[in-house]
């Protein structure tokens, strides 16, 4: 067995997934198409549409969750058109990013990377921008732990003739996503972080309202792949023998299915309140090792946490010696934050108190031997 | 086991992959990033160029076959300028399709379904098209097994000044495929067909040439994810660390890496052989019975085959037999083709005589019990 084997992966996605998991994906290749296809298809979105807790419909997308969010945006904006980004972190700015691929009109609403977005600011920008088709915020931003109010934003945009689009990928399945009751429109997330799947597949949740925005007369030309209304078409048309317009990963959605069954088993409040243990659990550990954590502990990220290196030493240090003398794989910061802070994923369905306690007993040891 | 482990797959993809590609799959899930894992990108990478026949860039994007085609599209022209397409198929509808979501405008070669294309017909369309940024074509035509003349047409390209791009999806790994040689300047597969890996990845060979229209000032507004400026960026600026700009799947490239390692060690050549004489033997068999194949004897697809269903058959009735009486899973036809042929892969590297034997007899059978 190689090093990588032993390693526990404690990164913030992708996630150590549950043996069976890996079983469901290591079955002989089977198509992506014919009718019992079409029923396993079926009960992913199905078991997808209660993480989400939403009516809407859900496509299964096959690539990665900026992909998704590639979609959601430039299917349902023209270029030329404006939407109003929160921006707070690296995957703030790739949202920005990639509505500039699609020739759409950024109107950011920037914050200091680690602090929240501020509701208040949003809905500022909205009344000096009102011909803004959307406002799209990321939730739990990845790099800085932050978890946004995407539902006091959802709240306050629901009756404003504006799409919410949300980057839900490190937080569906760990962090409550509430896509009807907040009125997010295109919520876009991924298979390899709290859902406990691996890399591959990128479901979104579309609204009708979103619909309508994608089904105006003249058409977006942001390409093929990305296009929801290519994947509609398909699963309206084709939907009972062929339902997605490319051939999907069978594999990867045998072990997606098998994660969100786990996930369904379990109870999603009871896995939510189980990561939030996990989380408290470290925050506190964090404390009495004298490690600061990155965000304050009443802003609790119940499936990420990061903290400050300590002075003078550069995170990546720590990255690699529990790497290298403890087998736990854990991230460093990106951006400006890459050498100031560390990160560590406990999304995983198999992350447990005792990874936790290791983890801090192997960064009491890298205090040990650095002082 | 499900009845589905045991069926022998011989669609035209997803292939039945070996074992040792289901055990490296099955592995625990490893991060996209650092030294290790940019060694084995680069093997990967390095091993499709061997199989792409250059020394051209790769680029293994996440999605699928059509995904790849859609970034080498939209990445290349912008909106409201001129392909050219080659078109005899389902496939080749796909090109049409794929250009139009881009907005670009589309001078259509048309070929009746299960003819090869024309090059002179495609030289003239691009006489009378000189603005034309680009020629595309498939090469295998997966809805009618037809292979279409790549090398005649990339040799006549070669000095114009246009891009060839070619949809290698179906054949590379199977089929000869020089990119080199041949001028092709935009090459994509995917990893579930000849090259024997699970679906989930595409690789894309893209040469100086294309770099040079993708370059061009004025950017292109086809979204984000399918640009092949945010795949290089990735590649060079963040390539000894994090060589791609999202989550690939660490699992499924795994899998394709013992695949094309498995294949190189073969020898390409040789594979193609196995894979010919595959193609005789079903072909011979054919005739024997008296089922006609679908395209001529002089024009063998080395990897695909279809054939007609007697007359009064519909070819969806021979599906189900083989499927349910025998465990042999092939497909029927594609388009107003549906009913008329059913086509058998032969492009899984795991694929032997004795199953084109079995599937014969399967056939036999199927005419005894319709007699």
């Amino acid at each position: 067995m190689k090093k990588s084997e032993f390693t526990k992966l404690m990164i913030p996605g992708p996630v150590e997934v549950d043996p069976q998991v890996l079983a469901a994906m290591s079955r002989p290749v089977e198509p992506h198409y014919g009718p019992e296809w079409v029923n396993k298809l079926e009960r992913v979105n199905n078991l997808l549409k209660q993480v989400f807790q939403t009516q809407n419909e859900i496509f299964l997308m096959a690539g990665s969750g900026s992909c998704a969010i590639d979609a959601s945006i430039g299917s349902s904006l023209q270029t030329g058109e404006k939407i109003i980004i929160g921006n707070n972190g690296f995957f703030g700015d790739r949202l920005v990013s990639i509505a500039e691929h699609n020739g759409i009109e950024v109107a950011e609403v920037k914050q200091e990377w680690g602090k929240k977005l501020d509701t208040q600011k949003i809905l500022n920008m909205l009344k000096a921008h009102p011909d803004a088709k959307a406002v799209a915020v990321v939730h739990s931003e990845t790099s800085t732990t932050v978890l946004n109010p995407i539902d006091e934003i959802g709240l306050q945009l629901k009756d404003k003739n504006v799409l919410f689009i949300v980057d839900a990928v490190s937080s569906l399945g760990g962090v409550p996503v509430q896509v009807d009751d907040w009125g997010i429109d295109l919520c876009a997330s991924a298979s390899q972080k709290c859902l406990g799947g691996i890399p591959g597949l990128a479901p979104i949740a579309v609204s009708s309202k979103a619909w309508q925005l994608i089904d105006r007369t003249h058409e977006n030309k942001h390409g093929w792949f990305t296009d929801l209304r290519v994947w509609r078409k398909y699963a309206q048309e084709w939907g009972s023998w062929h339902p997605t317009p490319i051939t999907i990963s069978s594999n990867v959605v045998n072990g997606l299915l098998v994660a969100l069954e786990m996930l369904i088993d379990e109870g999603i409040e009871k896995r939510m309140e189980r990561f939030r243990r996990l989380a408290l659990s470290l925050r506190k550990g964090l404390h009495e090792l004298e490690l600061k954590p990155f965000t304050p502990d009443e802003e609790l990220n119940p499936v990420l946490t990061a903290a400050y290196s300590p002075a003078g030493v550069d995170s990546g240090e720590i990255v690699t010696y529990l790497n290298e003398a403890h087998h736990i794989q854990i991230s460093g910061g990106l951006g400006f934050l890459k050498p100031k802070i560390f990160r560590v994923g406990h999304m995983s369905p198999v992350i447990n108190l005792k990874d936790i306690q290791n983890l801090l007993s192997a960064l009491k040891d890298f205090q040990r031997q650095t002082t």
